[in-house]
């Protein structure tokens, strides 16, 4: 069944390869659907569209809907479409023709386009909620272990002393910058596009104000022509948003392998988080970090897909615009698994005492002795050569002692005023004004 | 010279493509690395680092040194490694060995990322008013055109009546969703990293507190390991916020193209914006919205490029981001010289009259038939099957009457509302802070 | 049940995300796993490692197993972690201890590195005879109407005239030079890396030339540190010569898309390969061609996504490698499908005559006036001031007659060479060699 | 000037935005440019379009024109559009009016697709060249050092005893799979386009096959409107291949780095190959191999950059192609600066001895051990689990001898077979034809 049949059938090969993953990825949507279908009818009725009593039974019967889906048991049947047909055809079947009036005054597109940003909200509450988990285990971390030293890098050389209370602090901050990205993104979700019909509105006297504030949305994609064109845009903002915190895991990711190699033994993992080889009998992997790194490359990838998808194009719906499910949401889940993963092994693991003491360090205190120079009155380029000089003659033998007091470095994390930070980030998303509003409209 | 040379000297290919584009780059640096060591010697003063009489020397002459750069009389001498080492040599040649204690408590790698921080926001600050202005061009456009309806085409397919009013105001609304990206990635550039040095901190008790409110900016990057992860996080973000607005201005430019092309023929530009061919002697060719469409797919291929750069790499500097320097600097000129030309093209397009009054246009009627009959009593599924059997069996003639009144629609821009949400966002920027700073530094 | 595994059970956790996908995904490697087993074991009987009576056992039900495969009866059970423990432990259920000898010098690296340049192989012949038999029909369709002229456009601009002939024979042309990149990647494909073992060889007497023979390889991946190298690059490669036949299906869908725009209205196609709206009773809207579109954008971004996982990273194996499977997987069937909906779509093209007899492309002659003038004896640069002076003035009229006699021009074609170079490129493939030796080894 | 140019001038803002760097990109074309014409004029009075006196005259004077650009003479002066331009009028100021006929019979667009493949040609074959010197310094270093054994990783864990020998070879190895991109790439390029005019052929008796043998070109592209397609595809093609060497040399570099950290330790680099810091004396970093890390970056990332550029455009010219101008040509000096530093960085590398010394590095032998007890009649599985037992346990004390002898391996890196597989594909380009038949056209 599709809805716009009209009297010639459509040859079957394009109609499986038209339909696609659509109904794989519909299911995603369903949830949402009725959502959007339970506020448009209120305001369907609320402008004359509707009577009373038919919306009093579709409403009835799309919470019914709403909680079959709750409950796991929603599919989208063969033959049909999409999402929006089989609820469409579950109310028709299950109160008669009042199901058919609830596409009145609508469009797949903005039908779609709602559908979408209502997901899109729900997922980015639930990146929220889990970069807000490991940023709390981070910065747990971080201060269980500030005390441990380790070398600090640079152009992969040994370079200056860090620890792993700045190592592990590092990323917990990261995390508050990626968070800028998924709240501009959450702000450009949060508003309503529906009413916008296929792209050029409706000769209905429609009332978006009045769906805008059912779904809870902060404000409206006013222009009808350019609620279409969120489709795509609003996909790749999302999908910027969510590479910042996948940037943020493979870097931890590859410093994890890198700190496991035997090379450094930095860290180590228990054997049930590491994986053997076929043929090697001592081999203990991070297989886990390595699919991290790999998992986060592949959605940093994502946006430039989803830009190939789109550029050039004109604007107005094109149908290509629908290969954007397929593109996006399985990395929600991938991210979140990412998150989960990162979760599991930082819990789990195990750090080197005494890295410093192997003496192949101590080129690490070069700078401390610069300093120490110049707060006795050297100028600092002297110093510097001074020091230079006496690591090429072999005669440095740095003081192990570190004394590093200012903001945010070894001895002075600053990780209350970092947690304020996140505190702040996070409450400007408002999460419970939209869970208010959506209880209200499936209670 | 370098300012890290002992004494082996470096060879001359190494030095050559070590260097790079480094000097051509650092130009644009050299207004904001006056303005770090202006802060920079202030607090060193203040922690007993610099004495009076250096510290009012090397503000006097830094402050010489800006006025310089500000009037184009500023340049990296042969020989000169890069901006850093250009303003200390400066310096030194007019004030002596006070000069050379400026970079005592910072490495290269945290001058340049308070460098970056600074050009970035001065950057974002430049394309905001940039947009603001074809905004307003847009908005005011949308509004002298409100009545002058156009085709609206979902799949290319003619589909359903809009307006030039509907086309110029989804731009203009389009623009304030790519706000809220680059609102997002000022809040991160606003942090500030100096004091970070290496990557590791400095065993000198900085006070990065003092530096960060003479630079106004807005917080700290604390973690000092995660204030050097912030150099390529920082362009990425940046550039992608920079593709947003690219992909507006690319869309626009396909429309301009297609709607220049003489099949439809619905706008056109004067001869003197329009240019010929070689060959063909009728010509006037939509070149610079041809090449706005061109840039905004490089700008919308360079957060990609960026990635790449970066992705894979552990924590702690890597020369390799030195590179993004001529990967991202170009972009801010090519992404404002798009928006003057867009501005300009805006500002003298001629759109055709009466374009619906064509009879192949008369299809884009049909829904309003449809919702007509719906409006009367008949449900939308047989009112949708009987418009499309009109239509195959040719009886259609539909109604040339528009009455779309909801919210955003051909007869309801909401414009005000519109305006409003621009007005927001860009108050968020809070630009007035940030140069009350930097006069209070520089005066 | 893992192959590697000792006494340590893995986290069920860390087994789920591990595994990922690679049930599915081996699922198309299944026959070539047992293609290099066959091999595989032969070698080793030769070189002493299998007694004849094993590797007459282990041949017999390796055929059986590869029968059920190309029944469609095998799966990869659950529990199982890929398809190689699959394989081996049907063997080991069917003939005992002498199953568990099939893994002996050999790693699962090399083993799915001689799977994977199997498969890929084997795709690239089906993707070549697909190929080719788009060529044929353009071909024909080219021949078929080569007199029918179109508008020729530049910059979107009517320009000159061009033809149905010239519009066909161009994508013709085309897919040949896509052939040579799929051609280099074949080659690449076409070298044995089984022996290299994980990366580092084996200290077993392996006959490598052996298998590179039973296998139908060109040569070998001499180097076993080079051999593991080939993952990740062998699939870029691979994907880059797939984006190459995108890159030409994408222009010709975006064509078709603006040939069926009505302003255009150049070419049609029956209803039942168009689709219509859900709200517009008018509608026969081109998804087919805006999904290969779409498609074969996804397909340009793949190389991009396999070059973000695999830059940055060291020599030898990294677990990141195993995403690549469900990356480019998928994306041969995306291929095909693509190949054969412009088949079908146009094997039922149809073409609207006399299109030039529309007074609006009378400027296309203008470069054919300027031509008489020039062999009339006017210098080009005044011929062509003075027939744009005429089209400026309104008084030009052009000569609608058209004689194009050069290679390649409308009157000329040159089908039969273009063919000739089709039939040069395919042959070089040699897909029979390979043929032949895969029918020894199972038959 | 511009040739195009009727009565109208064009906006200066307009003609600054247009030209964009064409001057300075046209540069690189101005030697082909000349080729071109030399070839076009000799066909033009071959048909009776340019009598015998004015084609000697040309003659003449291009091939002065050759001989300034040759010798750095030749600028684009202010004012004049583009190269074509400026050899137009060059001629035009010696020779008076038969310099304006050159222009006879081409548009700009076949003119500069001509300029494009007779450049990329020259390029390719550059780059060929320092591929093949790159590969000869790794075949004598893989000679060299093949008895020096160093630890491989796989996971970056130890894994297995590899050697110089087969790290130096493999990428040796790897460029010959490179070079097949290459290749293809030469033969797309390798077809002559000019004769197509704007994309549409001429009314004119051209005689194209004449110019290809002039210009050395294997075969026509024969279709116009194919000729004019291979804007934006050879970029593409050419680029992709051009990727392909840059990922070989990305993994080198990654590689070094990470074999100088002083945590690996196996080689270095004499001191004025490395820089050092500005706060630590004692660092000797790899800037060279980490900007070529970088630079294979930007150079993967450069596919896509085409393919964002010309995605989803319909078929004709659009002036977007002008841009990949800037985008690729300076990619040829960046892919050929990082083979000339890679290979200065190779020549003066520095091995250390006896790295598998050191007994962290003993657990590469578990594989020898259980091969040594799978060939004493123990089956592989039970063997593996013995000596994995025997490591879990501390017992694991590895025998410390090796014997490779298979293809590829340790012991037999068949060097003479890679070398021949080298030759065969050098030899496939046959670049002596293209030099040969230039020669002629010159002389």
């Amino acid at each position: 069944m599709k809805l716009w049949q009209k009297e010639t059938s459509t040859n079957k090969q394009v109609e499986t390869f038209t339909v696609g993953q659509d109904r794989e990825m519909d299911l995603f949507l369903a949830e949402f659907d009725v959502l959007g279908s339970l506020a448009h009818t209120q305001m369907l009725e609320s402008i004359g569209l509707l009577d009373k009593i038919d919306l009093t039974a579709i409403q009835k019967e799309l919470k019914n809907i709403y909680q079959e889906i709750q409950e796991g048991k929603f599919t989208i049947e063969d033959g049909i479409e999409d999402v929006h047909s089989q609820v469409e055809m579950l109310l028709t079947q299950r109160i008669g023709e009042a199901g058919k009036k609830i596409h009145s005054g609508r469009s797949r597109n903005d039908q779609v386009l709602v559908d979408l940003k209502l997901f899109f909200r729900s997922q980015i509450q639930e990146m929220v909620i889990s970069v807000d988990e490991l940023f709390t285990l981070l910065f747990q971390l971080a201060e269980e272990h500030k005390n441990k030293l380790m070398p600090g890098y640079t152009h992969l050389q040994i370079a200056m002393p860090s620890s792993f209370g700045l190592w592990f602090g590092a990323y917990a901050e990261s995390l508050i910058d990626d968070l800028e990205l998924l709240l501009a993104s959450y702000k450009i979700c949060n508003k309503n596009p529906l009413g916008s019909a296929a792209g050029y509105g409706s000769s209905f006297p429609l009332n978006r104000t009045m769906t805008t504030n059912l779904l809870g949305f902060d404000n409206l994609n006013y222009n009808v022509v350019y609620a279409q064109m969120g489709r795509g845009k609003t996909e790749r903002i999302l999908s910027q948003a969510m590479s910042s915190v996948a940037a943020t895991l493979n870097k931890m990711a590859m410093d994890a392998c890198l700190f496991m190699n035997q090379n450094f033994g930095f860290i180590s993992f228990p054997d049930e988080l590491t994986t053997g080889s076929s043929i090697m009998p001592h081999k203990k992997n991070p297989d886990v970090w390595e699919l991290i790194r790999g998992r986060t490359n592949q959605l940093q990838a994502l946006p430039n897909q989803i830009m190939m998808l789109t550029t050039n194009l004109p604007s107005g719906y094109h149908r290509d615009m629908q290969l954007q499910k397929e593109t996006l949401f399985p990395a929600f889940q991938s991210l979140m698994a990412c998150l989960d993963m990162t979760i599991l092994m930082l819990k789990n693991i195990k750090i080197k005492d005494k890295i410093l003491d192997d003496p192949k360090y101590k080129h690490l205190f070069s700078v401390e002795e610069v300093n120490k120079l110049v707060l006795a009155g050297t100028p600092f380029r002297e110093a510097y050569k001074k020091v230079g000089m006496d690591i090429e003659a072999g005669n440095f033998d740095g003081n192990y002692e570190i004394n590093h007091t200012h903001e945010g470095s070894i001895g002075n994390l600053n990780l209350k005023e970092v947690n304020k930070m996140m505190e702040v980030i996070i409450g400007q998303f408002n999460f419970e004004k939209v869970e208010k509003a959506l209880r209200n409209l499936v209670e």
